[in-house]
């Protein structure tokens, strides 16, 4: 690489500002609660400010609260954006997120020395972004500011979303002061990276992981109708206990699994809320969202048509009202095989080890490669293990992740994959048709 | 009856009356929603405070937020206190508590004219009580106001007790004016008068029932402990998901009644909540309550060791932690006979029928039961419903009601029952037994 290392861009000084915001609503063991547009949220955020004030990015924040913090090195090219989120789950880890946009914020400023250094004037611009509510624990959707940015989601409709307390995103961002007017940059390429969350890449002891495609997913809108009645007084052949019945719909969500091949399928029940929620209240209603998520589109498929037929005789045989609907349904997509094989290049120019992988997680980078090509990338996670306090990856992953996103980042501001084909013609199908159309090889080794 | 019906206590002033304060925190469907110390809450006890003011009652408020409106007759004379409750279950029913605290009110003024007319001193002086937090159903446990006053519960503890949302009961009072600083009135017996929850007097066309005996309850604390990660990108075998074993808890607690006899328990989870309750987190934590309840304390006693044992397994299986704890035991408590009789007596004399019943519910007259000589009676539910916004009881019921705990406070402020022995030793045996301690006959009707 031609960029020079300074002082402010180094490695420790990297370690020494992501362990900074690891401190930022740090949790007891070891992890951050940091949710979308809390004061958490906000303190990070307003870190981010001051860094890229003191390092000479200009920052803009748009409606739904997406950071850009831009260096422009030609008047009017559009941007090469990287980044993720520094938004965290409920009780989440410090790694998820943060690191990419941590590695963003330094790839960028190697960059700029670099450029500074050469006066070799790129052809794009470049800005680091740290979207909007990537995690969806306080606020659903999920990836909600990259996918209104990438025209996914309706601007107006996700400034409505309520969270549990009734608080909408539009007052919640108004209150935390990221209400932003700026208009953004314009997107050329993106590039992400972030940790795995799952185990593929320790076991078999690779450095990065470059993301081929990611699981088509879709989730259940579950809401449970029973009658609230005493939990004494009420005989039991005179109750309709939505909690009894809830209770074998998040058993047939968990089962569902067992219907197709091993871990072809993931599925569960992740926020489940009960009404009136008394110690002696026999529960009216519980309102559930359940997840299901395959490589296959038709696994998903099949499993939700089975859970359909299955929570029809559970309504059935309590006499009570489930109401179902599909929402947040994700295609299976493919990044572009360019976009692979330029993270490729960057890996082995780094002397490091590498394999193509699939992203069961959703990422802000599923969403944008469906408004420009987009590179993901991803380092080990000790025990597989995210989404939680215990979530790990060690410094030497997080600094040979931190490189690869660099050099990725100077491929693109001199115009690599700008001229890539639309790829959305990619969407639900095949790996080896996509490979086709991609006119890559079909014999790539393809992850589990 | 040798009072006089004047205007301001007629049955029609007090059918106004009531329906007036159902208004008060009114839902869309006919019911109420006026949890403890809520602003609805507040507002009902407001009502109170200026009908007692305009009636001549003096108001007391104690440090756990009881209200008592006090008629004093005999200077330095204990008092007969009467009432129930005015808060509500979240959507709870407008005839649940609050009309008990009416009758209560107007038996009172109807007890105080009658004194005024007929000159005749009474042996007691009377209040009508609003207890605090009967309900339970935001500051757990239940029954609160009255156990405090009985010396069931520590007032200091009860004080320091969280809602969901971490406001304390002493918080909670203070903010709605109710954190009281007056010495109660001493009591030297207890009547109430309480909608049946059940439909047995509905099913015998009965007019009002008189209570026996409450069951024997108790509530177990069961907390499930998995661990938190990502509902994508974990896969299913490295999962500890807390929701899908308290889905198999929450089962073994509603199935546990098929082990008895038909009716003979009744059991239930009210209180469920998910951690972190996020549509993308795999649950780490779902805290739960069951309620037990039976008529014979032996049958509950099996059913929890029953749970617990099938808990342990279902721990077990899914390599998770399961903490169980007891609490909320109530015991299985008699009303004195003496206190049947004399409620069986005013019926007679009103031309009402009535049966005698057991209550599967708690209520405040159980807990001063302990304390002082108690009579409890039960106006007809239609279809048994309670604890939901469709609980209905006629006008014309709450009528006979109001004309029979008249009557039976003229009696009490008369002497009645004051001399009853302590009851205390009655708890916990059987329903012969007791009635061979209490004199009675041992062939009574018992309720199913």
């Amino acid at each position: 690489m031609n960029y020079t290392v300074r002082s402010s861009s180094s490695d420790s000084v990297f370690l020494a500002d992501f362990h900074h915001v690891s401190t930022i609503g740090a949790t007891a063991r070891n992890g951050v609660d940091r949710q979308a547009a809390t004061a958490e949220d906000a303190r990070t955020r307003d870190w981010m400010s001051a860094w890229v004030e003191k390092h000479g990015f200009d920052l803009r924040v748009d409606a739904i609260g997406n950071m850009f913090a831009c260096l422009e090195f030609v008047a009017d090219a559009p941007y090469v954006l990287i980044g993720s989120h520094l938004d965290s789950q409920p009780l989440g880890g410090r790694f998820d997120g943060a690191y990419g946009v941590l590695a963003a914020l330094f790839a960028a400023l190697r960059v700029k020395e670099s450029v500074a250094e050469s006066g070799q004037m790129p052809r794009f611009n470049l800005a680091v972004v740290n979207w909007f509510n990537e995690e969806g624990g306080r606020f659903a959707p999920s990836i909600m500011g990259s996918s209104v940015y990438a025209g996914l989601f309706d601007l107006d409709e996700m400034l409505a979303v309520n969270d549990l307390g009734g608080t909408t995103v539009a007052e919640a961002l108004t209150d935390i002061g990221y209400a932003g007017i700026d208009t953004p940059p314009e997107a050329v390429s993106y590039a992400e990276i972030h940790i795995e969350q799952g185990r593929i890449l320790e076991r078999e002891r690779k450095d990065v992981g470059v993301v081929e495609s990611s699981w088509y997913t879709q989730k259940l809108d579950i809401d449970v109708l029973g009658e609230q009645s005493h939990t004494g007084a009420t005989a039991m052949a005179d109750r309709h206990d939505a909690l009894v019945a809830a209770a074998k719909v998040v058993l047939a969500v968990a089962n569902v699994v067992d219907e197709f091949d091993d871990e072809a399928l993931v599925s569960s029940v992740g926020q489940h809320v009960v009404e009136p929620n008394s110690p002696i209240g026999v529960p009216r209603r519980v309102h559930m969202v359940a997840d299901l998520r395959s490589s296959d589109p038709a696994v998903v498929r099949a499993a939700r048509d089975s859970l359909k037929a299955q929570i029809a005789d559970i309504a059935l045989a309590h006499d009570i009202t489930i109401e179902i609907e599909d929402f947040d349904i994700r295609d299976k997509r493919y990044f572009p095989e360019a976009g692979v094989e330029l993270a490729e290049k960057a890996v082995a120019n780094e002397g490091l080890s590498m394999r193509r992988l699939e992203t069961m997680a959703g990422h802000d980078s599923v969403a944008m490669n469906h408004r420009v090509p987009a590179v993901m990338m991803f380092v080990p996670s000790v025990d597989g293990v995210s989404h939680c306090e215990r979530e790990f990856t060690t410094d030497a992953d997080m600094l040979r992740g931190l490189a690869v996103l660099t050099s990725v980042a100077h491929e693109l501001i001199r115009g690599e994959l700008s001229e890539e084909r639309d790829v959305t013609i990619w969407v639900g199908r095949s790996v080896a048709e996509a490979r086709m159309i991609a006119g890559a090889p079909t014999n790539a080794g393809m992850s589990a």
